[in-house]
Order: C-alpha cells, then structure tokens, then sequence
C-alpha cells in the first residue's frame, strides 16, 4: 500500500479523511508502523494525489488532515487489454499486475479453451474484483479506476463490439507462431488480445485477424498469462 | 507442464525413462489426462527436447519411450539477473517468471531493506529453489537450470564479484528517480540489478554505479518486485 487511496465515503470534512476498513488499518499498523504525527502517500479515487497527516489512529479507524492535493495521477498506458478468462487465482494476480502497469481498459473474454466454471468462480464479484484494482492501484500509486468488462460470448463480442473497438486503436493479438515478433515503443493507442492457457483456437485468430487485428508473437517460450501479459504490455509501451 | 523434464536418473535405458514422483505422476492423469499411446513433449535437463510416447502409466509410474530428441532448447536470455531477495513467497513467484522467460544466471543479494529473516526462509533451502526452477523450465519448454547465487553481503559482492560480472557486460540499475528511461532491445549481454520493496539505499545506489552500471527507470508507478523484473526484462531484450 504505497498509497492510501479514499473513496468519496472516506471523507468526512473539508480536508480530512477516516479510514475504518480493517484491512487498511491492519496495514497501517503492521506494515507502515504509524503513529499519530506521521505523513502518508493519499489519492482521491479518480482524482488527485499528495500528502496527509495521520490526526488519530485508534481500533476502529484512522483520520486524516489533507497537506497537498496537487499530484496527478500518473499517466495511463494507452491499452485496452482483450483477455481470454484466466482461472480464479490467475485473474486475480494479472488484475493486480496490469492495474499497477496501468491498464484501464480490461475485457475479459470467453473462448472456447476457456474452462466455463470460470465464469461461476467469485473472482468474478463486482465486489473482488473491485478489490483487485485497489491492491494493483495502492500499489503504483494511481487513483484511477480500470474498466472491467465481462463478455461471455466470442462471436458477439468479435462481431459487434471489436469493429468500434478497433476504430481508433491498432489491434494486436498475441499467439505463437505468427509471423511477426511483438512490436515495441508503440506510439499510438492499442488493443491487446491475449488467449487462455492453451491459446485461442485457429477460428478464433481468423476472426481476430479478419476483424482488423494483426497478430505478433513474444517467441517460442510458452508463457502462464500473468508473465505473459506483463511482458507484452512493457514491450509494447 | 508443457515439457516432462527428464532428469539423467529418469532414464532407464537407451531411448526410455521412467518417472515416478508424485507431483508429474498427477498432472499427467489429473491435468494431461493422458492414456498409454499419447505423444507427449519432453526434454533432457540440460540437452535435446522432442516427443515421447507415454507405454505404461500405474499408480507408481509413467514410462516413455523419445521418438525424437532432435530439438534444441530455446536461447537463453543473455542476461545477469542480480536480485535484491525477496520475501519467500515473492522470491518463489519471480524464480518461475524469470526461468520461464530464460533467465540463466541470477544472483539474490542482501541489501539495506532486505528483511534478515528471509534469509532464514525454507525457500531458500536448494531443494525449493531446484523446485521452482524445473517449474519455470516445464512452463516454458526449456531444458536448461539457471545457475542461482546467494549472497548475503552487499559490500562484498559490489567489490569483489561485480567488476568481474560487468566485465564482458553492460551493466544496469533499476532504480526510481534515475534520469534515464529503461532502453530497449538491447543488443549486447547485460546484467540486470532490481532492489528490494522500498528499493536500494542511495549508498547503494552509488556503489553500483561506481562499479560501472548505469541509473535507469520504469516510469513513476511502483512496480512489485515480481511485476517489474518481468516489465524489465520484456523491455530490455
């Protein structure tokens, strides 16, 4: 938690702010070690940044006193990122590392490698997954929510929703064995896709590829998506 | 497990090997789901990858008989990976990352901010590390152990090991407040040193430079340790 990031219910005045959420205060007692006096990282979800001092800090919840307000939040990576629905464990950490590298944009999306109990896992809550984008934001430092969507079905997601995706935005789809490595230092805005464990199917790359997207590779390892995802992303940006 | 990595006690005779151990055992019936007849992907420890027919599968083993080992194992990322050691569960994460994307030589150092007691850590143990090593290696089909170092003193590395190191290659520090950006696709082999959460000390910091690395950034956001060294060595090769 490099950041103490409050929500519109956290502030309870002009200038100040309680946090009351056990898991936070269990953080600030046992991993920052704070008392009274001393001077947190904060962030106004959606907004700006800066500095407050811890006015009290008891059992049930800590107060603030906002110093400065000025900071923005750091600049967003210009990606919306197509994922294939990884298994619970593994969604929850790849939220967490592209929330951190600064994803806001996030499908995820069935194919048919997809196992269907995925979609029953409660990874899947708005509430957890609401959970994840905090960690990966109090991690970096940002304030700005992800947009997370879900999209149960290929073909209308492929058919109705990537053409407009795809009107202001190169599109990538990463899959072994095409011709072309993963580009670098992109200048302009992206979509990137990215397949289950096991890949997308060859319908489903025809698809992609007849959509618009042009399809790139990160070589002959075979990645777990988590790796896979962070790597493509910082290569890509 | 996208290779069954066949150490030399695996091989019981000319063109056959055997395994036993309980973990491989259950993936290949839970996870492969695989029946005698199957064709499977295996690698030598050290040498030739190619396909295996699986003969025999009980409860105590699986026996394969190579079709071909003429496959040579994908190449190595040319890389020094000098890591400030991270706590046990991280640590564990980063090893699979790193082997899976060809890391092969890495060294985990203490620094200032390194906790004493994770040099304590079972992880640590060779064993665990062997471990997760051979776990990273079936992900991404490689054959071939990173070489893993520990060294508990700073000083001691930074004047004795790291000229050596940094002798046939490029040097660099990963640090926030560096006045350069990561570069990219880096031509020539190059060690790579990652500080610990909370980063190296600044004396730290000065050590390594005056041993001839260069400064270099990610950008402002605070990456976990795991995150970042994936982001890291995506951007530089």
């Amino acid at each position: 938690m490099n950041l103490i990031l409050l929500s519109p219910q956290d502030i309870i005045a002009e200038g100040s702010a309680v946090v009351r959420d056990p898991r936070r205060l269990r953080h600030l007692r046992e991993v920052h070690r704070v008392t009274p006096g001393a001077h947190l990282t904060v962030g106004l979800a959606g907004g700006q940044m800066g500095k407050a001092e811890l006015t009290a800090l008891s059992e049930e919840q800590a107060t603030f006193r906002f110093e400065t307000l000025a900071e923005a939040p750091p600049s967003a990576m210009p990606v919306h990122l197509v994922l294939a629905l990884p298994r619970p464990r593994m969604l929850a950490r790849t939220l967490e590392h592209v929330t951190a590298l600064g994803v806001k944009e996030i499908t995820l999306l069935h194919t048919r490698r997809v196992e269907k109990s995925y979609w029953q896992s409660p990874e899947l809550t708005p509430e957890k997954i609401h959970q994840h984008l905090v960690l990966g934001l109090e991690q970096a430092r940002d304030t700005k929510l992800p947009n997370v969507t879900l999209r149960r079905g290929f073909r209308p997601f492929v058919e109705d929703v990537l053409p407009g995706l795809l009107a202001d935005r190169r599109g990538l789809v990463a899959h072994p064995g095409m011709a072309n490595a993963c580009p670098r230092a992109l200048e302009e805005p992206a979509l990137l896709a990215v397949g289950p464990e096991g890949g997308f199917i060859d319908w489903e790359v025809e698809q992609l590829l007849a959509a618009g997207c042009e399809g790139m590779h990160m070589g002959s390892r075979i990645l777990r998506v988590e790796t896979a995802v962070t790597a493509l992303l910082a290569r890509l940006f």
